[in-house]
């Protein structure tokens, strides 16, 4: 049996705080529901399905979680901010992801969770609006109630220590502004109530104060502002971000460094999405796909690297679409066609429709990033977790200028290797 | 600059000599004089277009043939055996695969490169015969008479060592008999006519006892058996195969790794596909079909580990089809649909459809491995090449019992790390 | 308001009978008792949500059932036979068809209906077997059984007609012989037990000896032979067929008129299937795929006529592979793949990917050919009901030597011409 | 043999006119000269290939051209309109749609054929732009030298006629205004330069004020507006539009009717094109997708027919989307997506993937409009020729009000029955 070398224990229990109480979260919060009572496995999760090898022969691999001290499933609390009141029961009944009769086998655990009143700004989600929403003179007051707020929930549910994942909407293509490079010009713009701080950074920031690790699971610019960073190695808080990486993306980052392995010259890549759940509805406004477009778009620049490969990349065409459609509900579905060359310049196609379910893939990630990390702030590593990047579509960086990785089995070694400095006898 | 620690020089004529004169032979042969006369790039191979991250820092890569020491395209010559006499300019016509103008071009070469009599036997072969057979009193003799062949085609073109490449038809499925399980059993089943012995088997036996390395490109049974193992440790030859892992079975190990690596079960992989080529009439015949559907079918046990997640992957079904359908010829399609499970046991599905070419994808694999394989005899390695895997299907394995490893990125790490391994400076 | 000319009066209860108590048999009764009830609405079905126009010009359409007389669904009653002894709620529960809870819902309704004993002879069905299965000393005598089991279903049942549609499994390719070919062969031959001599033949027989109406829903030989057709003939009785036109070869008879009608050449057409129901696991024997093959092998050749169109048809490769694949159930689900070419010769490609319900598109071609063919027996239409062509893949015609239309758009103005003839007022 | 009860004859030499020397037009004119030197075959042209059966009781169908008096192709004479100087050899070669070595068999007849001078307004067209421009006072005195250019065109080229086609590319959407309302109005906004007044309707007006008939490939707002179809009646002249159907829309208008017929329920139909043609080029300006978006989105409407079938179509979402995506070029591609429905509520899809090329199938429709509206002018047919609805994405009805058919066999009932009218001995 291996032994974690490093991290403080992980007994006691874990608050895990979403902004959003919406498809993600509540599908999140039921599969661990689900698990515990023993329904149905926790499918797609690291932390709790995955494995690694040894290096004493056998073919036999250990569970990551025998390997580090991750918090157990039986010491996680649920807590969320929602803009809308309904309880974590009515929010997935609402979403359509999970099974009816399932849902009603844990109705009473979800009533149970109550979403705090969120902080909401129209400017940042034009397309959805609710009543469940905090009140302060200025984003400063805001930042406060939060940080009362992830008190408060500890304390009230004899936790001893918290992650906060953000899990709300997408919101508007928000550029980096003198307001977000310092810690100091950010915190006047708190006070000043600057347009430019969006609400996930009054979250991000409110977590970190509370020395309490935070991951952005949108596309949103939050963690990637100098401010945010600063502040998290000043408090010594672990950061992750950005964006869940799911159904298209997480196809694509498979699939491109296998053509690049192979040499093959890649011309176009087209990329459409029809979705029809409340993700979908906010991406229609097209500030918020702004955003996404961002982090989707950037997966393949480094995969297939011009620089190095002129002949082959030169000429790719890289395009994005993401179309709200109703009547698919939380049923995303994605068409890519790749355009490839190869051999005496012959032309080839790759099409790839892929019929996935957004929130059934995003929820074990949100657990896996919670899990790791507390399991990092624990272990003493504070600011970015680059090496969380096999999570997310556009992969924070720790060093200033860096270039993210996007390859997926490239973030798969960096992960395993992580974990593996950190455990002994493996 | 980087240096090749281990080979011998690589000056001198190198012969690349490959049973089966068709759609794949005549692709691999055109595009190296397309790029001999700069008029296409070598899109799609590793040796001429792949390049290796240094350490030092930089980001520019250096080209895999700046690190080891490959034949230059220009030394290369190229022979053929085959059943029909069609040189290779008429076989290439016929076979559709390159743009016709573009062979007009490269008429002159084409035409130079002329037949030698095959080794056939209608056993393995069913749906195709030709005349530009040889004749022999039995198999011993067939053998002698390819070595001459060998011999004579390396002198008559001032080389000085050659490879085999077998790129004939897939030949009927062979189990491993008695015959082939020792170098003495099969001498004896040469001279005794056994039935057992295929005309692959042949080549690979003859070339070997000139001290040439040999790859299988087919998925029969031939550089498989003990027998021809045992020459190549004994003449110190090396050997690899088999089947050369193009369309379907290449997106196949793209993919299949990328689902494991974020444990996403899979219950189901129907893959289905059409192919109006030689190579589909062949396969029709169902005891061809059967070979490859050996060689294809494996490469998914060992990518889901069902010994080490059951959950995810005990139920898998995996279903291959091949059709042949006139309409395409070359241009093969595959059809893969993938029944994959998440989070709460939801189900997923994925499709791809790859529109591909066969020949265009196989053809820089010949020439990879006949240029990497000449390095290899050349560096003093021996027997079965199991670093070569990246560019098969069913990869030898050169420990006894030991299982192929069919993830396309564990494979290009190994690659990597043999090229690595003789080369200074990188 | 309409009015039906002919048909005698629709009252009274109608027996359905059908041999088979599977996937598609009692996903047509639980549809048919959701309706009565109010749940679901009949989707899919003519007789029920189908409108003909009128010619008074108005846009308002007139529902079928208001134009000719029909039998009311609360006035039909389910029988059934069949080789387990699962009554209807239970074999429903196995198929997987019916949601689990919408299936509850109806339990008692669908416990009451319990199969007979059935005919079943082991030559015809290879890959499934039963014990709910009658005993006879020839196959005389199973039809006078089988006779007796109509007579008292519809007394017990206080019916005053019955119709039998064939429901049951693809039998095993059965050609015409001498024993099929007059009324006196084929009685010598019940009485001899001869081979050829299929179960689907003797329920035919059966039925149409008690003056019942008779349709075949799958591909076998059954109503086809001459000796059935000639005793339908004597004891006017409408009879008609075979094959429910669902999935794919619906999709097939809509999109080829469309090309055909534009013009377009055809070279290719390539259809395969996947399904994992008892239909599948039938057809994966090859004799009962090669029944299946003749029906869905033919719905081309009228259409894409090659004698009037050489230049666009004379080429046409026409290839359909259907394949057993367990993880889908009755999710059958079809791929096409379709070379066009055009202006110029230039080529083009269509692909088809149908994700159907097999059993969910079967059901109201069931319940609409069951009420058709009675208001045609009761409208003494005799023979074969060429009409009904709108719902069969491979239609019968009533004519020596006629070719089937496969159009479905023909189809469909055969169908409505019949009713509108049959009506005033429209 | 069947005779023409009613043209005039066809005799003489037909002027085929087309502002737009592009993709469309080039492949067109090549088209036509291909099959006058019987290179190749005039696939997909009902006036060429297309047939009649007879009522004689025989197999054998009657050419089209046999039925009918149509112009020969031998007497056809090409002009056009474009803002570029290429003449069609160069242009056909920049559109890269016709085999570039079949192109230069023609290259000759193609030179010849030397684009007018244009009539452009950059407010119509944004994304692209040219040189080969007229210069006018008012759009009246542009009106006049179009008229010129027609007279001179039949003068010097030995015409006794001609037709004008609009091949060129998609105009800003441009609802009708008053100035479209009469001909009064449309008169006074020419002499006053009216910007809603653009250059397709100047075109349209002036070929009727010639007494030559008109159609509309395009989905611009321009033979639709009161103004040129009372001139159209005033003159005698038959017109015809609008916008050729094409890829999606024609698939759309094959698929929708069979799910009719069938009565299954549709919720969602979701349209996604690729293009990287001049076309798409202008498409990806707003305002032009504009006017594509309302021609291709209302063909679903008429045939799912919410009134009388409100539960099978009321909640259909029907979206389109077009994308710019270079590297196609010209060869199309439609991925559409159906979410159907059937027995008990079951959801189903249909996926179509058409690899299409756009010019290709839109060239023979260029001819057959021709021609046909020829012979509708010698047939004195005047006004909208509302069955040539056949070809056209959005067809215009010659009564008030009257709402358009999409049904793509329905419309070929049509045509049919025209040509059967005007025919004897058929």
């Amino acid at each position: 049996m291996s032994t974690d070398k490093c991290a403080k224990s992980s007994t006691g229990r874990l608050a895990i705080l979403t902004p959003g109480l919406g498809a993600v979260s509540t599908t999140f919060m039921a599969g661990v529901i689900a698990a515990r009572k023993g329904l149905e496995l926790p499918i797609g999760s690291f932390t709790q399905m995955g494995k690694i090898p040894t290096n004493n022969g056998s073919n036999k691999e250990i569970p990551v979680k025998e390997v580090i001290s991750l918090a157990d499933l039986n010491n996680v609390v649920f807590g969320a901010w929602d803009i809308f009141t309904d309880n974590a029961y009515e929010a997935a009944k609402n979403a359509k992801v999970i099974n009816k009769y399932l849902l009603e086998t844990m109705k009473e655990d979800m009533q149970k969770i109550v979403p705090m009143k969120a902080v909401f700004d129209k400017k940042y989600i034009k397309n959805i609006d609710g009543v469940n929403k905090k009140e302060y003179a200025n984003k400063y007051e805001a930042v406060e109630l939060l940080r009362k707020d992830i008190r408060e929930f500890i304390k009230d549910n004899g936790c001893d220590r918290a992650v906060v994942v953000w899990c709300a909407s997408t919101e508007a293509y928000n550029p980096i502004e003198d307001v977000h490079k310092s810690m100091k010009a950010f915190e006047n713009g708190l006070k000043n109530n600057d347009e430019n701080i969006s609400p996930s950074q009054m979250y991000a920031y409110a977590a970190i104060l509370e020395g309490v690790p935070y991951v952005n699971g949108s596309p949103n610019v939050s963690v990637e502002i100098p401010a945010i960073q600063d502040l998290a190695q000043e408090m010594s808080v672990a950061i992750g971000g950005s964006d869940f990486k799911t159904g298209q993306t997480l196809m694509k980052t498979i699939i491109a460094p296998g053509l690049r392995k192979r040499l093959l010259g890649v011309e176009g890549w087209f990329s459409t999405n029809i979705l029809g759940n409340r993700d979908g509805e906010v991406l229609d406004d097209p500030a918020s796909f702004r955003s996404k477009e961002v982090s989707k778009g950037g997966v393949l620049s480094d995969i297939f690297d011009k620089e190095n490969y002129p002949e082959l990349y030169k000429d790719l065409y890289h395009k994005i679409r993401i179309n709200y459609y109703p009547p698919r509900g939380d049923n995303k579905e994605g068409w890519d066609t790749i355009d490839i060359f190869g051999w005496l310049a012959e032309k080839m196609q790759i099409k790839v429709n892929f019929l996935c379910k957004d929130s059934i893939l995003a929820a074990p990630i949100v657990l896996d990033l919670a899990l790791l990390i507390d399991w990092a702030q624990r272990s003493n590593m504070k600011g970015v977790q680059e090496w969380l990047g096999f999570f997310l579509k556009a992969p924070l960086t720790n060093h200033a200028g860096g270039t993210a990785k996007n390859d997926l089995f490239y973030q798969y070694d960096k992960l395993e290797e992580i974990i593996r400095a950190n455990s002994e006898g493996l």
